[in-house]
């Protein structure tokens, strides 16, 4: 049978440290419970000793959520810190007390310009009075991949001795190559469990030089009991571990790593945007597991393998992290077969005679557009004379609209239509993107809520393409549109109408 | 002595597929020599079989650049597309011919329909007729991680009877371990030298489980001659091979993977830079190597350790990758230490007894905004007084601005202030952003090119917050501006002004 990997996330702690992506208190609680949800076992929620608002964002965390899963709240070894600590956690039934504290020689002599010796007696301190509050203590040994093994394994017996319940070994600067580190989680594994089976061993990785998730999966391979992750791997610098590509990595390959994690993988997707979107933190389209193109195709090779099997280049299906079918993305590059499958999903059959003239179209349009998206099909469809199925809806289109600034004011006017109905509206709003949605959700006249609205310039310079990708929810379902073009304010009205139509088609 | 590493670039042939990436001809050459500068080994720039464009596209950088580099083009086993790939790399001084076919079960039984006999045949018919038009021939054996192996032997075995010189180990869909692609590698590199030791080993792996840099780096480390990657790790799903994480890895750990590479990676910046902008894929903040907060550190505990030195934090430096020089980010984790840092190099002497008013300002504004650029430091110092250093520059302000949108004819009018001047100008555009850009461009009179334009919402829903970047080019250098606000519109004119604004600083 295998054994159980417990998942740490550290997405409130260390995730929350990138620079802009400070959280206010009722953000956190919102992004606590939906890792929660996700059933990770324990979370760092904070740096209590830092500011007031950290310490009171733990103390919410902890009562709100403290039932469902550990909360662990990091310190330095001072009793100041643990102090904060324990007042914060002690509210929720498992509260952790973390506390770090630097072994590598770089770290003791230039960072705390103090000797080895006192460097261990802090730390041996400062667990003994964290477990004269809690039973529960995590010990981390900063940049651990870079110190001398006999002085770290020094460290660890005395704070093992001391109380310390787990063990965390930090590759705090991203420097360690799997292989290495693998077999440094062994020795100290190997000692551990021989000096307390009980004590948990756990790692916690950086990404600086892209192995975060090697080395964290070669420390469960090598024994280690406990992984140390964040949401999409943010973080200082290149951030941590990310979470979904450890627990992905576990469990397409269980027999390798002989472990399993309870995460309930299924929540991912929407821990992931849910995560991303708060923190204003954008995940690259080509991020492993969460990011949007993870399960998209678009090579003429790929798209025509995938017809004729599904598991010629997919691994992993969307639906196990919870996310939306497999999109096949319209470009130049698609053949016929794709595009005619966009068509009939807009609820359009094409007459035999006409596809090779409007798949024609479609390439021309493509080569100009690079990606071509619902609106840009519906227009060419129409253009095209090609009429609707009789019994799919109608949907929205853009026919006109108009903004205007003035001294901090902005307004937009719309005008939409749908089938023969056209209808006109003006709003305004405290920014023109504010109020351009405003007057297109009053139009479509649907209650809907914006969840996600993001610009991308595609290409260089003044006469670049503006990519707007705006996602809405409207009776709990998520529904997202994109659109590219020259205007950005053209692409923002297209993006947001392209997603509600995605609902009008459910 | 190390043993060189060759280094494969194919950012324009498999990270091109990236849906929306697609370049033009002028935009593919531009890249394709920054790569070139950049000083790898070779360079895969296309499948000219696709398509026209494709075709011309190798045909015109094999013109221009096949002198510094391979150039090497893709096609399937079949004699047209070799013809095609023949006809458009032949005047390259290297040219390398890449024939690409499946040899997993998946591929042979689901893709191809044939049997394995067949498949192999297929190959080797194909290398025999590439190698009677070019001497060099890279084979492919597509998905061969997931191959059984004596097939992938007798394979490989009967390409290189054939005439192939390069034989690549893909992991096409993201599997391996690398553990276990390293003793892939080790056992056909064991085989392959003894059946000729002329035949390099190559590998290219994808990024699905977030494995990629790790898979390459195990198998450098177990005999493969040639790695396969792209810059930013763009590529079909999750993307390739990181090249810039590789380069580093290999070049941080030159003793343990006994190699090296001919890359210089002063150059890697640039050209990570380059291929996102022109190919409209964002790098994510905390991408390795190339992300914009690589190098950054923002968590009170680290921005203190750097500034009593710098290796506590950092292991490598920003300028061996050509990067800016390490930025300390400014937020509400500050501390006043890195406050007075851009107060200073802003042109301002804080006078002593103020310091610790204006700091409180200071964290009381980076609460509500998050991350604080130049414009609001700028404001936060005029508002409280303090006058600028005799020998600084003035910088430019926004005093206000207006946009009209009417029917298409986008305008916007912008008001700057410097020092005790005002200017207000007037400009229309085939968008908002570059009417108002072209209005601020216009005032501050300098001439100047915009080289990169960005906005990330930060946080979700209508009070979001916008993020805006904008970099500029002037006298052949770069400067980076950005800014946050509730608008965007807003947020664009500061960002674009904070650029200007460090060009005169400069």
């Amino acid at each position: 049978m295998s054994r159980k990997i417990y998942v740490f996330d550290t997405t409130l702690r260390d995730g929350e440290q990138v620079p802009g992506a400070k959280l206010n208190l009722a953000e956190k609680l919102e992004v606590a419970e939906q890792i929660a949800k996700m059933k990770v076992d324990m979370m760092e929620v904070g740096f209590p000793s830092s500011s007031q608002g950290d310490f009171e964002a733990v103390q919410a965390i902890s009562r709100k959520i403290g039932k469902d899963v550990w909360i662990a709240a990091l310190g330095r070894a001072v009793q100041a810190d643990i102090d904060c600590i324990y007042e914060s956690i002690r509210v929720a039934e498992n509260p952790l007390i973390h506390i770090v504290l630097g072994s590598s020689d770089v770290h003791v002599a230039k960072k705390f310009r103090k000797t080895p010796e006192q460097v261990i007696e802090m730390g041996v301190g400062a667990v003994k009075y964290a477990r004269s509050l809690l039973p529960q203590v995590q010990y981390s040994l900063e940049d651990a991949s870079r110190s001398e093994f006999e002085y770290l394994w020094q460290t660890i017996e005395a704070v093992v001795k001391a109380g310390a319940t787990i063990i965390n070994v930090p590759d705090t600067v991203g420097f360690a190559i799997p292989e290495q580190f693998g077999k440094l989680i062994y020795r100290i594994n190997d000692r551990l469990k021989n000096l307390d089976p009980k004590v948990m061993l756990s790692v916690h990785c950086h990404n600086d030089t892209g192995l975060a998730t090697a080395n964290t999966l070669a420390a469960v391979k090598n024994g280690a009991d406990k992984v140390e992750c964040t949401i999409n791997g943010i973080g200082e610098r290149a951030g941590n571990t990310a979470l979904e590509e450890v627990v992905m990595g576990i469990q397409l390959h269980e027999a390798y790593y002989g472990g399993h994690t309870m995460v309930d993988t299924r929540q991912i997707y929407e821990t992931s945007r849910m995560v991303s979107a708060t923190m204003g933190l954008d995940i690259q389209v080509n991020k492993a597991i969460t990011g949007e193109n993870a399960f998209a195709h678009s090579s003429g090779i790929h798209q025509d393998g995938l017809l004729k099997s599904k598991d010629v280049y997919e691994i992993m299906d969307p639906e196990t992290i919870g996310a939306p079918a497999m999109e096949i993305v319209l470009t130049a590059r698609s053949g016929r077969h794709a595009f005619m499958h966009v068509t009939q999903r807009l609820g359009f059959d094409i007459p035999a005679e006409s596809v090779a003239e409007i798949y024609q179209q479609f390439l021309t349009m493509a080569d100009a557009k690079k990606e071509i998206y619902d609106n840009d099909v519906l227009t060419l469809l129409k253009n095209s004379g090609v009429p609707s199925r009789g019994n799919s809806p109608e949907l929205w289109q853009l026919v006109d609209y108009e903004l205007n600034v003035t001294s901090g004011l902005p307004a937009a006017t719309v005008k939409l239509a749908r089938g023969e109905k056209e209808v006109m509206i003006s709003h305004n709003g405290s920014g023109v993107i504010d109020a351009l949605y405003g007057a297109i959700m009053e139009a479509v006249g649907t209650p809907i809520e914006l969840i996600d609205y993001r610009i991308n310039s595609l290409s260089r310079g003044k006469g670049s393409l503006g990519k707007v990708t705006a996602q809405i929810r409207c009776d709990d379902q998520l529904f997202s549109g994109k659109a590219i073009e020259q205007d950005v304010m053209r692409a923002s009205a297209l993006a947001l109408i392209n997603a509600v139509n995605k609902m009008l088609l459910k």
